[in-house]
């Protein structure tokens, strides 16, 4: 088995709500950065991809939120990729507190590529990171 | 059958990314700001109980993306509420342009609410908002 | 003398910071809502101009923050136009809570517009909402 | 002459808008963030502080923009501190986009501490970041 592509932040003060702990839109925010670096890592550039008209897009989330992030908490984002059907893939997706090893939110983020028409499509190079 | 709760937005550029469309993310604070107006339209105010040390949190949701917004689109995001057990409560939301009634985004979250010692308890106006 | 275009909006729970008032970040995003709608208003489309590269950018901004937004407080957004020199104009802000009519935020951004060339150039459409 | 302290960052894609750019208001969210990690590095906790009811606040801001982050760029946030007034200092503070070590902004966020009562304060924790 794999290991989980890593990686590591820390909380700003600006993503605290009232509440003071990490408000709950901005670990899409966390979760969408750490997906982004790891297609980088396998050398798919999400930016790039979208300068050519192919849209990596996001059409279902499940995510379970289980503590809370404070200010000044270091944090590990875990990406595993696994391939869900011809045309959709999937993100195990999970936000580690450093201090305790506690998972504060976990998930599943669904997404597919749209070609420059708007049509579902796989690029090889997006198919292979999704290969068993 | 009630009729749902609804708040009319329009899209503000900031909230675009690089795509052109309203980000992931951001349909996270729609959906958030929808749900504090749903309750105080309901008479319970969130900041005024997180200030009392009651805290209404999110543990889990469910969403759809199904079309995106794009700037100057004027939406209306629906809110229904429905008790789910003794201490959770579910949010049924919907994200709808008003251009064409395309619904952009849908889904459940689910929440609970905790007092002052950290745990799950309900209070009679909370428990009113989630009867049958 | 003219009177200002007015934008009236309220403040969204996840707009709050730790403190439990608006995010001074926020009234960065409130400021730039409030000249889009201005533009838009004058028949300029901040969007459409980006599509077709020309793009108006901000170049300096000078902001006082005199009092906070908080949970719930509606306001409104002032703008008023000027021409400062052949390439550059501003837009005087104001940012008031309607409560109380206090002034929260105030100041001047300074911007020019590019063209596809990356060069400051003005069209007649823009140059027109500078007039005397 | 000291060196000014300096955090490294890269851009994360959820912070450009539509011009494909870091957003103008994103910028105010870096700056804040890299002060409050240098006054931690002081012993100054900001979070720590609006606890206790201390509460530093910007009450002006001045800022240039000089050049964009994109997609995957890497950046340094500068600061130093200055004592302006009794009860006024300020952060000289550069955001400098580390391929070419362009300048992208550069300005100067002027701020006070508020104490439980409202009132503006300085205490000697507060005040020994500003000494000469």
């Amino acid at each position: 088995m794999s290991t989980p592509f890593r990686l590591e932040l820390k909380v700003r003060d600006y993503e605290l709500d009232m509440q003071g702990i990490v408000n709950n839109g901005v670990y899409f925010n966390y979760l969408e950065h750490a997906r982004h670096e790891f297609l980088l890592d396998k050398g798919v550039d999400f930016a790039a991809l979208a300068e050519q008209g192919i849209h990596l897009v996001v059409i279902r989330s499940e995510l379970d939120y289980k503590a809370s992030l404070k200010s000044g908490d270091r944090f590990v984002i875990e990406v595993e990729a696994e391939r869900l059907s011809k045309v959709k893939f999937g993100f195990r997706q999970r936000v580690i507190r450093l201090s305790d090893e506690k998972v504060c939110v976990e998930g599943l983020v669904i997404g597919t590529a749209l070609n420059e028409r708007g049509r579902p499509y796989l690029s090889p190079a997006i198919e292979s990171l999704f290969e068993v």
